[in-house]
C-alpha cells in the first residue's frame, strides 16, 4: 500500500493552513471569543453587507447545481475588467486557479519557475503534476525577475509571479513586470497572481488585465478571499486569452464555484465603499504594526499587502517559539518556517483593537 | 499557442452540465418561473430547513477561510458512518473526490478501468492526468463486474464503480460488489461512487463504509448534492483507510469545501425526516414516470436513483430532437448522446407537478 500513487504525489507535504480559532480554543483551553486571529490574511470586516444581501436572494435555489459557466459572475467581471467573458476562468478560490494552471500546462518532468519565499501553493501545484520546480533565489525577500527570466529553460511550461508577494509583502512595479513578460517565450505561460492587488495604493495600481490583450501567454489571477472579504465562500478567477482559457476550462471541475459564492462575488465586485473602508483600515493598521516593530527594534519587510513579515529572533527556532507563546495568549499568527523563514512570523493586519492585542502579546513574549 | 499544455489536456472535451433555468429562459425567450428542470438529478425539495438554520449560524464567520481540516464535519461523518475521522477526505462535491482520486493514484500512461455508460467524470478525471481509459462494455446498461475485474491489467491503478450508476440507474447488489473487491489486486484503488446511495430502498441498503475496514484499497465516495439537497453548496466526501486517505489529502486543495457547505452538511446528515420525505417523493415520482413511459410504449431502464433513462426514438437524432422540443416547452432534461446513448434521455424525478408537466410535454412531442 505504501507504494500507491505516483512518487511525486507521495513526496508532497500538504499545505499548512492557519489554525482555525475553534482549533486553538480546543488545543489551548481558551475562550473562542477572546482569540484574535491574524494568521490568514483575511479581511477583518468579514463579508460585505452587499454580498450578504445577494446571498439571501440566491439562497432559494441552493438545491440546484451552480451555473457551471458562471454566466452572471463572468458578465460582471467582464464589465469590470473590460475583457470578454470568454477570457475568464472561475476558480474555487484562486488556489484553484493556480492548481488548474499547473494541471492544464505542465506534465511530469516539465519545469515550473517561481521565486524563493513565494506562495506555498506554487510548490504544491507543481508537485501535484510531477513537475520540476525551478526555485529562483529571492532578492530582498522579493522576486528577482531578471534571474527568473534567465532560469526559464527549454522544458519550462509555467512561471508563477506573485505581486504583491505572499508571505513577504514585496511589490514589483508595472514596468518591471512588463519587461519580464517581454522576455518570456510565447510557449511558457505566466500566472501573475494578484491576490492582494486591491490593497495597493492608487499610485501602484495598474490594469494588468489589459496586458492580457498583449500577451497571449499571460494569466492574471485574482481572488475574492482578501480585500473582498469572501474567504469562507471560495471564489477566485483568471483572465487570459481564449486559447489559454479554453485549456484551463478543460481541467476546471464544472461546479467548482458554489452558487452563493457566485452571487456574493457579483455584489462585492462593485462595492467600492467596502473596498475603500478595507484599504483605509489596512493602511492605518500597517502603520500601527510597523510603529510597534520599530519600537521593539524588530526587522520587518515593507509590505504592500494586508500582512507584514517580521523577524522575531535570530535563532532557527524563534518563529516557532514566539508563535507558540502567542497562541497561549490567544493570538494566532502565521509561522513561516515552511517557507524557509524560521526566524520570521507573518502577521495579518486586523482591526485596530486586534492589532493592539497582538502587539501587547508580542511585547509580553519578547520583553 | 495551440501546442500549449500536454496533449492529453488538449484532447479533453469538457463536461456538459445540465442547462441552468436562467440560460434556457434567455435562449428560448421563456419565463423562468414556468420552466421545469429535471436535468441534473437534484433534490426537488431543495435545501433542508435544518441546513438553512445551520448556515445562518455559520454566516457570521464567512470572511474567514473555511476549516481546512473540516473538524466538525468529519466528526459528524465519523459518528454517522462509524469510521475514524482520519479516514475521511472532504470534497468540493464528490466530483472533487473523483478528480482527487485520479490525481492521487494515476499518472500519465497508467490505466483506469470503468464501465461503458457510467458517469462522465470518470473519463474526464482519467484524461486530466493523461491516464489510459479501459472502458468495459456494459451489460444491460449496467456494470459487468466480471469483465471489469478481468480488464484490470498490470498498469491499472484505479477502478471507478458507480452504484447506483448514473446515467442509467442500474444497481449492483452488495454480494456482487464484495466478490469484485476480493478479485481486485491490492495495488489497484477502487472508488465506489455511491452518489445515489440514499435513494436505495431499505432492502438494497448496505454499509459499504464498513467494507473499507476489510479492503485497504477501497474508497467509498458519497455526496450531499443529491438526497441531501445541497448541490449548490458543493460538498462530498470519501471514506478510506489512512494510507489512501493520506495520499488523497496531499492532492486535495486545502480550502476545497466552503464554510457554509460544511455547516449545511452537518445539519443535513442527521435530518432523517428530510431524507425520508425525499425518498417517498422519489419512489412515487418514479412510479408516475414509468407509468407514463409504459402508456407511451417507451423503453426505460429500471432505476435505483432519482432519475430514469428513457428511449425516445430509434434514430440517432432522437434524443437531441426530443430534448430540443422539450426545451421549447420550458422542460429541461438531459440528453445523453455524449454517453453513447443518442436515442435516450435522462429524466430527473421532481415534484409530482413537475413530473406531470414533463409527461404532458413529452406526450405532445411524441404524439
Amino acid at each position: 500500500m505504501s507504494q500507491l500513487g505516483p512518487d511525486y504525489v507521495r513526496a508532497i507535504a500538504p499545505y499548512q493552513a492557519g489554525k482555525p480559532i475553534a482549533e486553538v480554543a480546543r488545543e489551548f483551553g481558551l475562550d473562542e471569543a477572546k482569540i484574535v486571529k491574524l494568521a490568514s490574511n483575511e479581511n477583518p470586516f468579514g463579508v460585505p453587507e452587499s454580498s450578504r444581501a445577494a446571498m439571501a436572494q440566491a439562497a432559494a435555489d441552493l438545491g440546484r447545481y451552480p451555473d457551471a459557466n458562471g454566466f452572471e459572475l463572468k458578465a460582471a467581471l467582464s464589465a469590470r475588467y473590460d475583457v470578454p467573458a470568454e477570457w475568464i476562468t472561475l476558480g474555487n478560490g484562486s488556489n484553484d486557479i493556480l492548481e488548474i494552471a499547473a494541471h492544464a500546462f505542465v506534465q511530469r518532468g516539465e519545469a515550473v519557475v517561481y521565486s524563493q519565499y513565494s506562495f506555498a501553493v506554487y510548490a504544491l501545484a507543481t508537485q501535484g503534476v510531477g513537475g520540476r520546480a525551478i526555485v529562483v533565489p529571492a532578492q530582498d525577500y522579493g522576486h528577482d525577475l531578471d534571474a527568473m527570466a534567465a532560469a526559464i529553460d527549454a522544458d519550462t511550461r509555467l512561471v508563477f509571479v506573485a505581486n504583491p508577494n505572499n508571505p513577504t509583502g514585496t511589490f514589483i512595479p508595472a514596468a518591471k513586470i512588463e519587461a519580464f513578460l517581454q522576455k518570456v517565450p510565447a510557449n511558457v505561460v505566466v500566472v501573475l497572481d494578484e491576490a492582494y492587488n486591491e490593497y495597493l495604493a492608487p499610485e501602484h495600481q495598474f490594469e494588468s488585465s489589459q496586458w492580457v490583450r498583449k500577451y497571449p501567454n499571460l494569466v492574471v489571477s485574482r481572488t475574492f478571499s482578501k480585500a473582498y472579504g469572501l474567504a469562507g465562500l471560495r471564489v477566485g478567477f483568471a483572465i487570459a486569452q481564449p486559447a489559454v482559457t479554453d485549456l484551463m476550462n478543460r481541467i476546471r471541475q464544472p461546479f467548482n464555484v458554489n452558487s452563493l459564492a457566485q452571487a456574493a462575488a457579483i455584489a462585492a465586485l462593485n462595492d467600492k465603499a467596502f473596498l475603500d473602508k478595507g484599504a483605509q483600515n489596512n493602511a492605518a493598521g500597517y502603520r500601527q504594526m510597523i510603529a510597534a516593530f520599530e519600537e521593539l527594534g524588530l526587522q520587518y519587510v515593507p509590505s504592500f499587502g494586508n500582512f507584514v513579515l517580521v523577524k522575531v529572533g535570530d535563532d532557527e527556532q524563534a518563529g516557532a517559539r514566539v508563535n507558540l507563546a502567542l497562541l497561549k495568549q490567544g493570538v494566532i499568527v502565521r509561522p513561516v518556517g515552511n517557507y524557509g523563514l524560521p526566524q520570521w512570523l507573518r502577521i495579518s493586519i486586523g482591526l485596530p483593537q486586534e492589532n493592539a492585542t497582538f502587539i501587547e502579546a508580542l511585547k509580553k513574549v519578547l520583553g
